[in-house]
């Protein structure tokens, strides 16, 4: 609680609370707030990761940075490295780390994706994982200023971009961890086996028993052997329209 | 009924009630025995093909033919191919053809899908299925000559080889339906992109809610787009035990 009051919050902000480990997150009204995909991005890292210490993960396209967040709080992670190209959100991003206290165990850096690799130690990280804009750049309908489409489409980083770069920086047998959407699989692990991660498991997200999935949860090994492992699909919400035991424990510690 | 007498049943043989059409089809009591797998791969390629008439569908490794017999009584195909490397299989797959008087649709050939790109005419199918090998060939443990074993295990061809065959005898958008094991998943979508049928459809198949999947089916075209459809995934058993309706209806019509 003494911890809320070192945050700083501006104007068109909202400080929300994650019911976890204390940690608060700072995010703008207006622009894209963490949702289910993160919490459970969070959640399939942090279980594949459970008898892990003192590693290192980074982010790829961090924002609010709500990865590092919740995995600090669910992971022994030594270091969480966060990266964002926009840099009044990465500003913000920094507040959160600060205010809640974990200025030892995340950084967050103003840096693009298609950059990272140019910038940061080559085969340096035991982890990286991302919750990437999950849909193709189309026409020009979109405003390329604008910080939700920049999450949402693939204006400034492609699928491309993000497997590149997390293969260039993982260390060799190093865990990549991605959310993405069910209609991008054939092309994700076309993508990820172009640069050597291979496809290990597989999660399929799915609203309610009956419906397709809305989201996936890969997870790729720097050069790893072929061989999968597909769990039971996760259900977000049972019959009667509550979150499923799964889904309250990944908001859980 | 009066189709059953039409039947040759030789020693060592069963003659099975397929509840579908009044077709029945020929096993060998100690070989491989269609099951699960089968039934849901015909249900699979019918749904997919339904809205479709007068088409040609070929199958790879067709075993006792119990596809092609599955898929004359749920679609409206005009002629369905069964291929068999095991003559004395494809011998009785011929005999449960004739008795259930199909043999104006199905034809079933003495032949090696490693050889079926050399003796049948390239891109003249409209479509392609295989419930093939699903376990990679291991050391010497296994007696090559054993007819289960040539069913299960890749001795006689691979993923790629199915995979390959199947590229060259489909048509320009022809459509590639298969049936695998989950653990494979990563490994059918590269040799299905390398030999350009593109992943469209993935179905997860498991036995129970809560349990992983046992079973994938697959639906690749033939120079197609990327972009996949997820449909929700298939249960084998209700909560009580009981076939789910979705897999009371494969049984049916």
């Amino acid at each position: 609680m003494e911890q809320e009051s070192s945050f700083e919050v501006f104007e068109e902000e909202t400080l929300e609370d994650l019911q976890l480990g204390g940690y608060f997150i700072l995010q703008k009204e207006k622009a894209f707030r963490f949702g289910m995909d993160a919490v459970l991005l969070s959640n399939f890292t942090a279980s594949d990761l459970k008898f892990k210490k003192d590693f290192t993960l980074l982010d790829l396209g961090t924002g609010t940075g709500i990865l590092p967040i919740l995995l600090a709080a669910k992971t022994r992670a030594s270091l969480l490295t966060g990266i964002e190209i926009q840099a009044p959100m990465a500003e913000m991003a920094r507040r959160s780390v600060q205010g809640n206290g974990l200025s030892g165990r995340i950084e967050i850096l103003d840096l693009d994706i298609k950059e990272a690799s140019l910038r940061l130690p080559l085969g340096s990280f035991d982890n990286v994982a991302t919750n990437p804009p999950y849909t193709k750049a189309g026409g020009g309908m979109i405003n390329p200023g604008d910080t939700k489409a920049i999450s949402r489409h693939e204006l400034l980083c492609t699928l491309r971009d993000v497997v590149k770069t997390a293969a260039a920086l993982l260390k060799p047998n190093g865990s990549f961890y991605m959310v993405h959407r069910p209609d991008r699989l054939s092309e994700i692990f076309a993508q990820m086996q172009a640069f050597k991660l291979e496809p290990k498991l597989l999660r399929l997200v799915c609203p309610r028993l009956g419906e397709a999935p809305s989201l996936i949860l890969v997870k790729g090994t720097k050069f790893g052997n072929p061989g999968m492992k597909l769990p039971p699909p996760i259900y977000i919400y049972d019959s009667e329209g509550r979150y499923t035991e799964e889904v309250q424990m990944a908001y859980g510690t």
